[in-house]
């Protein structure tokens, strides 16, 4: 068997833990919950629709236009955000017109923002042209905002220090069993 | 005009600042920093790779196999990945064969570890099955790893703290000039 942590060298990866451990063992699909997010804003289209919605955007017509995507795929993903609780519809009117339903995010979708404020910062390190860019700040001192990992007991962690397991490895264990092949 | 803000109601967005305030004069497409992830990071199949790599998967037909996708994907994907920096590779030799070519994650690609503890964070919250799964912990204390939004001045800031500008404003607004319709 191949030693994958070797061919990572020093390089910090996350450590496995208890039944984890033994990779070979394990397909992560449908363990892990990478996947399920994904399922939900793994494409694009999506996250540029949910940055719209953060920045204050409400009609359909100035979501696709600004989010830069076809109204066609602006359509078919606002549905789908609909349908995984991400989005909800919001009545709006503006002046001497009928009301209209528009879209905000629900708390589900909000809880987004540090996705959202992540992928901003680490956008922020792929190319040189520091001149031009929008940027998150925390409004009432200016300063720049960023992600920081963290465990619940308040320690700063970073990837050396950081580890992977199964939320109930007794569980995982009796499914492995029941499945195997 | 329709009043953005007033159709999210009490509901925190993030702020506009400066000339960003009048979100009616400007596209964001190419302002975005997020767009940028997106286009290297912005597929589901480019991200379960990335979790392998993070789990410590280095040769391809693992890194396919466990994150479920065939390899014709994983090989368009990982090429990808490695002309954006995010992989490179590395030699690996199992007992008695020839010495291989594997992958591991760059500094640019360990970077994105926020990103992914965000997305697991954010995915458990999706379905009600808290059995099973895996989670991120901090090896010595053994707590559950989150990400927490903070600016530079290191205050905690949540949604309604937060606000969005253009990095360097008056070069947007030759920008816009220059660009004039």
């Amino acid at each position: 068997m191949v030693d994958d942590e070797g061919a990572n060298g020093a390089r910090p990866i996350v450590r496995r833990l208890g039944a984890f451990e033994e990779r070979d063992d394990w397909s992560a699909a449908g363990w892990c919950r990478v996947e399920r997010a994904l399922e939900v804003v793994g494409t694009r289209s999506a996250m540029v629709l949910v940055r719209e919605l953060f920045y204050g955007g409400t009609r359909f017509d100035d979501l696709a236009r600004r989010a830069g995507i076809s109204e066609a795929v602006a359509a078919r993903r606002l549905r789908q955000l609909l349908d995984d609780g991400i989005v909800e519809r919001v009545p709006y009117r503006e002046p001497g017109q009928r009301t209209r339903e528009g879209y905000r995010l629900t708390d589900r979708g909000r809880a987004l923002f540090p996705i959202v404020v992540a992928l901003t910062r680490w956008g922020d390190t792929l190319k040189d042209d520091h001149r031009t860019g929008l940027e998150f700040v925390h409004d009432s001192c200016g300063a720049p905002l960023d992600v920081e990992v963290r465990c619940a007991d308040g320690h700063v962690v970073d990837l050396a220090e950081s580890a992977v397991r199964f939320t109930d490895e007794e569980f995982a264990l009796r499914y492995k069993a029941a499945h195997r092949p």
